[in-house]
């Protein structure tokens, strides 16, 4: 696979969340027709509906870029309008590494590995274009066809400074009857273990001591949250379901270790849509984007806080 | 949601499996270097890698649109080479159907409820753009997010005479650690209890008895296959793992209900890649499409007789 392009992906995360001082994370969930009405005034077909699309984010990202270290970019929100969203996911991800963000595609991919390499190649890059603007710096992972599912996004993000984030937890209550299965000992708990399995060869681990094999952990309560951080002692986790989604700080904060690293916190509606809030709308003189801002300004605070326990 | 665009699509599956005799379907994954010379030799970037992919699909299509009642597309191989695949890949939906066959896209996509509706609007369609050509009559879902990541799909399926099948036993043995979990009563059971019953709504259930909700059963032995054709008696199965994976005639016949309906049986590369094998190639004086027709009537025949039992 030859040597990385890159530094690690968790020593990375962690410079660029000590550059911001927060672990927070914009998610980017573009929905049409919560768009400012100005950007998708024109939308007729697929190709203008991802112009609109592509337009928002990019402003999302430029307002946002000075305030948190990473954006998650959903791809099902662009794969709504067909090829043409695609293309304007892509372009969304490489706008964000222009701006100097880190970029986690939320793309939840998960098949047989034959198929798992072809999703790898797609979303993480070959080793040999992993330095194109549109490869992001790590995906969220499928991992319900085991480890063959999770190798080729494995081996490719290690082999390329990257990282992958693989759904332990869930945040939809809907998602329970599946990761609570199996009584005593859940299927959540199971796939913690073989997360951290996962993540624990050498040359997946940074230099902060942990790996680049992340998971996907929704604070549903304190104590269940805490015994998954034991559970997975080194791995970064990527944590939804704050704000809109309704994580406590409590739960959010037994996501992080005692050295308060390991955690990004994801908050995507109640940031990237805080102008539908007429109070805050009306406090920014109707300006959307500076509700963009006040409120990841508000969100990267309340992480910070988190952070500091 | 309005009114079915489409008659219900396991009718419309059996109508064709009965006009073409045989439930054998051909699965696309076309990938880069395995592709005959020819097509390949022009190949730099993704653009170039995708217009190789599409004629490729195409000229498989054209061989195979007789012979077969259907065809299954992996977005994962198109999906490799970015927006320029993705084009290709809905290209070839569009080429499959145009061609008169049913197209399921295998695309296993499996997310919260939020973000699900936006995949199934993606990919199954919104029912005003249900009758557009690049629309396929079904595609696979993961269902690990539980009910409410299929609901959309369902919905949409019931709604425009489309369809979806459900990873319940997915065929890559790397996927028992998960599908077994759970000791006596394990996930792929408690997976089959929960399709059987999201596919039997009344709205959801079509002439033949037969559901619009199916499910990906590998047919792994004779017996646990028996077991799953029980407990989910209305749900037409998806059936891979014959050919190159190594599904037995015995297996497969226990997809099949006792009418001889409710499975139709996948084969990708045995199929697609049959100019691999020298013998053949020779036999069909270098005609890789010859290689690929020859193999796709052996294959149909095979299908054919084990619904015959």
């Amino acid at each position: 696979m030859g040597s990385p392009l890159l530094a690690h992906y968790a020593d990375r995360l962690q410079s660029a969340i000590a550059a911001k001082s927060t672990a927070a994370v914009v998610g980017i969930d573009p929905v049409l027709e919560r768009l400012p009405p100005a950007l998708c005034a024109g939308v007729t077909d697929n190709a203008s509906a991802a112009a609109a699309l592509a337009a928002f984010a990019r402003d999302v990202i430029e307002v946002v870029a000075p305030l948190v270290p990473a954006v998650k970019i959903n791809s099902a929100f662009f794969e709504a309008f067909g090829a043409a969203g695609v293309a304007a996911f892509f372009a969304s991800v490489a706008e964000a590494r222009r701006r100097g963000l880190l970029v986690i595609s939320d793309i939840k991919r998960g098949d047989i590995g034959s198929t798992a390499t072809l999703y790898a190649r797609g979303h993480l890059g070959s080793p040999e274009v992993a330095d194109e603007l549109q490869v992001p710096d790590a995906v969220t992972v499928a991992g319900y066809l085991g480890v063959n599912a999770v190798r080729p996004f494995a081996e490719t993000a290690a082999a390329t400074g990257r990282g992958l984030y693989v759904l332990v937890r869930p945040s939809d209550p809907g998602a329970d009857e599946i990761h609570e299965f199996g009584g005593e000992r859940p299927l959540y708990r199971f796939l913690a273990e073989r997360v951290a399995e996962w993540g624990s060869l050498p040359e997946r681990v940074g230099a902060t001591g942990l790996s680049c094999v992340g998971a996907v952990v929704a604070p549903k309560d304190a104590e269940s949250t805490r015994a998954l951080r034991a559970a997975m002692p080194n791995t970064p986790f990527l944590v939804p379901g704050y704000g809109a989604q309704g994580g406590t700080a409590e739960a959010c904060r037994a996501c992080f270790r005692e050295d308060g690293r390991g955690a990004a916190v994801n908050a995507s509606r109640s940031v990237i849509y805080a102008y539908e809030d007429e109070t805050r709308l009306a406090r920014c003189e109707g300006d959307w984007k500076r509700c963009i801002e006040s409120a990841a300004r508000e969100f990267a605070a309340d992480i910070a806080g988190i952070m500091e326990g």
